[in-house]
């Protein structure tokens, strides 16, 4: 009989699509050497009993306790790893002053090599803790800060896709806090990408270099052709912002006459392994454009109260075949938990539904049929956001990697409002998803390595 | 010189105004028996040497560690205390479907107090360790099972304010839960202000009965008008829901020709003591007639986004001189804390002042001005709720209970991204009313006793 190199046994909550979400109630994860689930097996079959006599009791046996549940860990799309210093603050101003005042002069910060490591030394911890398994991360314009957030990630044991940023339009950029030129932003790009890669060799989970234009108006047109040429020719991740604000969307209208989605692909920024966060004013041309592309949107609900003007239509560009995840926006979003997102998430698609203001009419208020389940996001924060980076992440399920938080309802200090003997588990799910804390998170597992513990 | 029971020494937070945040460095509490603030002294006074000398070292003087602060104890204007047990289920129907097929049927197992006796000391214990302090609650039709509410937020030492809930209109409630008869439900009612008020002479801070229509559709004619007779003849408190959503907004104009606040007020039941949890349809006479009568309105945010179809214009209604607290609204809203609601309330403003349809031009989405501030929001969980009951609770001021909370910003499980060595107050106040989980919160007090403690 095939040896594994660990058995989960437990019930474990999976996306079957978008909308379904499936209950594997008692089943067993068979693990292999590379951290995959190589088999799955449902109780009552002759191997699921053959699997038990064999592996239970064994060190590698890993029985779920009364009131424990597996769940995908979360796949966070987008974060800002050097704001995680200033998250929770200055949230009540626009978006170009919010960069100016209070993030720029955070990041330059980040030329120090202390600093930078103690900040991401915490970001990483801190969304470990919040049952993030894998993050797509920015850093800063600094190649070596960057670099050593990839470091880190990989010691952590998260799967971290990292970009060193790039900004180098000396119009939208102050002086102490852009690259120096077009020129040493894609050398430095450049040497970054080969560095993440050399690093990547000796990672379990992986860590993978990002080309990361900040966002259009931070980037002359010869930094942003270059950085697509960059991403082809190594064939890397791409990510940066689009159509997040009015101001933004205007600004690309202005400088291009086109939507950031047509300009981006221009320079050849839009591919299977782009992910653009916000979009919230992508028109259809623009969603059939990430569609046939394989871009992918992410979604960063809690940000977007703040900053993006609006509510993205999720909706409709799902029923357009865009690709969707889910991200934190640390710090444009203060929350570095994907549930809090996941559930922003679900409350911000009924106000679009339903609309805001009181004084008009129901039937003119919202835009009808905008609204998604608690289901849906639970889907873009873990098997959306796998599949916006084509990576086999985000679900329990034969042949993904074996990314698992482990969830603990009966904690005596953070107990889920459970009371009947048999509960639906669908209803199990739900208290899971609206009320899980991080103390909830017991137990983080990423390619089949156990990455945090609270016991 | 004056004996204190207790002296605590930290910074606090506490409301100034609705906009503005009193931050109180370093200060000292002095608390007498009653477990009211009788002086408040700032550093570099004599006064604080002298207490100093003569407290420091005692048992009953209290030194906030380093990273830790003081916050008021949250003061929850709307919970529906046996709805925890479905809390984060069934989001995603109308209201008048919510009730009818999940909400009704639950409430209805009230009549066990074995159940209730479980799920009510839960519910304290969870609003204990939230940091609520003072709890407006619905209890159930149930006449027993409701003083059983009053008495455990007695035993555990919350402020609690309990409602027997009143639902006798044989049109809109199950035969299976609902008051017997218009007579029942009164004499009912009578009886558990009587048995309430009781219990309130040997419970330092306070228990206080509530009469408690359900909503207008609830309750026959005759009901409410002998509910409102009762409120004044006992002095009470009373609660509603009042202008929630459209269809009960409707409900109301097509049975009295009026909206809910001059029904309500035909009634008797807009009064100093009134607290009426949503409103968002509330016109500007209504308004002026809660400012007038001295009701307060219990903002739910959380609930908002799935049952009011519509954000409440706060910032508005602030305008018109009326009286504002915030609510968690358990179950309709999922989440027990006011922190979660304090997010959403500035996120809901946010989104209520830009809009959400993408497809309108920016000018034509939203309602200009009416954003609020984490500040303005942290006086709704705390300040704004004490006025509400026209309670000397919500401010860390003289005059005021000592009803605090002990927030740790440094906890290893859940450090506040905090890194300068002198990072300004008011950037710490916003993380930690931004990023603060219940595990931050290490104490509890209420009325000058501890309540609940992490350590
Ligand atoms: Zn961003
Ligand atoms: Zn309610």
């Amino acid at each position: 009989m095939k040896k594994y190199t660990k058995v989960f046994q437990g019930t474990a909550f999976s996306s079957k699509s978008p909308k379904e979400v499936e209950i594997l109630k008692d089943y067993l994860f068979c693990i292999n050497e590379e951290g995959m689930i190589e088999k799955t097996v449902a109780p009552g079959t002759d191997e699921y009993q053959t699997l038990l006599n064999s592996y239970e009791g064994n060190e590698n046996f890993h029985r779920l306790a009364e009131g424990q549940y597996f769940l995908p860990g979360f796949v966070d799309l987008h974060v800002h790893a050097p704001q995680w210093a200033q998250s929770g603050t200055a949230l009540d101003i626009p978006l170009y002053d919010w960069l100016n005042t209070y993030t720029f002069p955070i990041e330059s910060k980040f030329s120090n090599l202390d600093f930078a490591k103690n900040v991401y030394e915490d970001v990483v911890n801190t969304l470990l803790a919040n049952g993030t398994t894998t993050a797509l991360y920015f850093a800063t314009v600094h190649k070596e800060a960057s670099l050593l957030l990839a470091q880190i990630c990989a010691e952590k044991g998260q799967r971290g896709l990292v970009g060193k940023v790039v900004m180098d339009n000396p119009d939208q950029n102050p002086e102490y806090y852009r690259d120096a030129d077009t020129e040493t932003a894609l050398a430095d790009t450049e040497e970054f990408i080969l560095a993440v890669k050399q690093l990547a060799k000796s990672v379990k989970q992986g860590v993978y270099p990002v080309v990361t234009p900040r966002f259009i108006p931070s980037c002359t047109n010869d930094a942003l052709k270059g950085l697509g040429e960059l991403a082809a020719k190594h064939d890397t991740y791409i990510q940066s912002h689009c159509s997040e604000s009015d101001w933004e969307h205007g600004y690309v209208q202005d400088r291009f006459d086109k939507n950031d989605a047509f300009a981006l692909h221009d320079f050849g920024l839009l591919r299977e392994k782009s992910v653009m966060a916000h979009c919230n004013f992508l028109n259809d041309d623009d969603a059939e454009l990430f569609a046939e592309t394989g871009t992918a949107v992410c979604h960063c609900p809690i940000s977007n109260a703040y900053f993006a003007n609006s509510v993205i239509p999720i909706a409709h560009l799902h029923s357009k075949g865009v690709e969707i995840g889910l991200g934190s926006d640390i710090s444009g979003g203060f929350s570095p938990s994907l549930f809090d997102n996941a559930r922003q998430a679900v409350m911000s698609s009924r106000m679009l539904e339903d609309g805001v203001n009181t004084a008009l009419p129901a039937e003119e208020r919202g835009v009808p049929n905008s609204r998604i389940t608690i289901n849906e996001a639970f889907y873009l924060a873990t098997a959306g956001g796998g599949e916006g980076l084509s990576l086999p992440i985000g679900r329990l399920a034969e042949n993904y990697v074996w990314d698992a938080q482990i969830i603990d309802t009966s904690l005596p200090s953070a107990k889920l409002p459970i009371y009947e003997e048999n509960e639906a588990l669908h209803d199990i799910f739900q208290k899971i998803m609206y009320l899980s804390r991080p103390e909830n998170i017991r137990e983080v597992w990423v390619q089949g390595e156990k990455v945090h513990s609270r016991i």
